[in-house]
């Protein structure tokens, strides 16, 4: 006997047609790896006129959701739409009407993920959303299945390829952001409003996800600390350089006693870790374990084919937990409350450029601030500016963010002291 | 109401004690996650005297497979014992009695995997065995589910973390192979009787499992060309350095429209390959997929805790299965028949190092011989050795082996030819 498994997918652009091409041009070897046949019967898009570049049969384009959501035959919706509205009431109508639902969108389970697990529960389906993090990186898998029996203690890394692109340019060329910026707006690597991607956004989205699922504790997104790669300049790198480090925009979150750290900046990492090496749009998450130790994953974060990839996989799963009979086999694990560390209470080591005037004592004062504050340096580099200002480079060891912060409003108030520069994280050594 | 699944653990050797450590440390979360508790009922070891530095409550050791194979409370046997005979039989024994099973065993499954395979499948159970390939590393559920949708046409890596040790130390130290595996034993990396690592042996019993998934065709290990790291001297380093390469021990499996390739050999690399910087007893599983593209899996490939953590993911697994009564839900995907290619057969470049007489001609006469046997070179170094010989070393375009391997038989026959010193395939540009 041939089951058939119906699929309803919600959008049809770059994701939605990667996945249509997929399970199409896959279809066999899909068909027995799942040991069910999928078909795709009904795609909701805007207008049925449009040129997708893609052979659709007629019948299967409909601008009606409840072409989709009320059809009985339907057990699988996929959305590839995108955006919060109207987005999230579709996938809460499709849920309601008891199909199991495969999303890539990481905006709507970052914010909504709650209500989304709790309509999926009551009706007893799939929620499946590997696409929405990193793309073709199979990690939400990884972290709820194949590292589950581990205590997750961290999980970091590159999770938005339009910034590690950005930065491996300004690395390679040693080139400004703004000329980097342009140069991946013209390649279609970044948004015309690149704010999302540039302002970390983007990646706090899925740092969220991640680590709600590896610390089994829902992270709201506002508690996310968000720093973008804009402030980051040609000097900061080459000073990374010279230091032994890579800049990389992170999203980290670490568990320890009194909470959890969840935050996206960049960071100095590095030249000999794992993800220095990760360049272009790649993406890597690195995750450590109480039993596996360090583990990395690697892979495409975005595009079409990429990103329906993790979309198929969720697709097939879902349909063999139908066949089964089992839908929600593997659901929700937020069963615990964390709290969220403010960004102060949190523990790194910090590089800090800061232009002073050139004259004696300077260093000297500088030292005695952060020395009161308990921040210890590690190394210095004084450099010679233009005329009568000099550049001081201090890198710290691991102390307490607070400490770091009040050292800088006092350092401000020193005459000597013409501008903190910036201020960035070193992460990735002991 | 409180589920209880129980387990029957076979072995309490390095990975059966890391089983029992994890399953105890990490029990809460295990619990919440899996969404029942496991228990470990029975533990199969030799003798119940013996002192393993862990503590067993009275009644769990048993010498008798039956406790754990007649128990009817027992749903899960774990196989820890490691080797063929008699563990086969009990593993068998236990599918026949209706007990899933999860096994670390890449020995049993690459050679037996079929009997196995068919008994889970009659008696409805799972059969799970992540922990065989790449330990710690997610590689076989990330193949069986992550990327399920792919048509997977490549996957290699670092499969071998005695001889990725051995390798790391001989390119950081220039020092020769035999010093190498003598520190490799004194540290416990390497075992008395180092053949299984450094012949290749171990490697290819991973990659023939690895490809039997990747490829949906089981590959018979005895088909699986090997090649070991007995011959690579710090010579043979040095220049892969020059050239801009390094040498790793790879697991190879390429799909052909002729068939699949599937070979374990030293290889040259790119020093910018993501393989590349996996240094020590790290391993790493590269995939390309049609759709996912690029991606790689990197972690600890052995060790206690490393590759427990795979066996009790498939313990939580096999459990989730238990309870919804779906055990078998991702049985055997070996449904095609491929054939496996002779080496002869093969596509690579070639490193190759010739011992010659030091004297005008040499080089034309060898670029002749490789010409006649359409063997196009790349590049060619020449170096003056001691007295009246020189080194040759060449490394050609992407050519089939047999045609190297002609051309070889026929440059020995050349009078001012030495020796043939080395001849290393490489991989990993295009």
């Amino acid at each position: 006997m041939e089951r058939v498994i119906k699929i309803g997918l919600l959008g049809l652009g770059t994701v939605g047609r990667g996945v249509y091409r997929i399970l199409q041009e896959n279809q066999e070897s899909i068909e027995k790896r799942a040991g069910v046949k999928l078909e795709v019967k009904k795609i909701l898009v805007k207008s049925l006129g449009k040129d997708r570049g893609i052979v659709i049969p007629e019948g299967v384009l409909t601008t009606d959701l409840a072409d989709i959501t009320s059809d009985p035959e339907i057990n699988i919706v996929v959305e590839v739409l995108g955006g919060i509205h109207p987005t999230l009431d579709y996938v809460l109508e499709a849920l309601n009407q008891g199909k199991s639902v495969v999303t890539a969108n990481k905006d709507m389970v970052a914010e909504h993920g709650q209500r989304l697990f709790a309509a999926a529960q009551k009706n007893n389906c799939d929620l499946l959303f590997e696409a929405s993090v990193a793309g073709g990186i199979p990690i939400i898998r990884t972290l709820k299945q194949s590292l589950a029996g581990n205590h997750i203690e961290e999980v970091f890394g590159i999770i938005n390829g339009t910034t590690n692109y950005m930065l491996t340019k300004m690395t390679q060329d040693g080139s400004d952001f703004q000329e980097v910026l342009q140069e991946a707006q013209a390649k279609g690597y970044a948004e015309a409003d690149p704010t999302a991607d540039v302002g970390g956004h983007d990646a706090a989205r899925k740092i969220a996800i991640l680590a709600s699922i590896a610390f089994n504790s829902r992270i709201p997104l506002h508690q996310v600390y968000t720093e973008g790669i804009t402030k980051i300049t040609a000097d900061d790198i080459a000073y990374a350089n010279e230091l032994g480090y890579v800049i990389k925009l992170l999203g980290i979150a670490k568990e320890r006693q009194e909470g959890v750290e969840v935050r996206v900046h960049p960071t100095f990492i590095p030249k000999n870790h794992p993800l220095a090496a990760v360049g272009d749009v790649f993406n890597a998450v690195f995750v450590r374990g109480n039993a596996v130790g360090d583990t990395m994953f690697y892979g495409k974060g975005a595009g079409e084919l990429p990103t329906a990839s993790a979309v198929v996989a969720d697709i097939m799963d879902a349909a063999r937990d139908i066949i089964r009979d089992v839908p929600g086999i593997i659901g929700c694990t937020c069963f615990e409350e964390k709290p969220v560390l403010d960004i102060g209470e949190t523990h790194s080591k910090y590089y800090i450029r800061l232009q002073v005037a050139d004259k004696p004592g300077v260093l000297a004062s500088i030292a005695l601030v952060f020395g009161n504050k308990e921040v210890s340096l590690k190394s210095v580099i004084q450099k010679e500016a233009t005329g009568k200002t000099a550049e001081v480079v201090l890198v710290t060891h691991r102390v307490l963010e607070q400490n770091v912060t009040d050292a800088l409003m006092d350092i401000k108030q020193l005459s000597s002291v013409l501008e903190i520069a910036n201020v960035i994280r070193v992460e990735g050594e002991e």
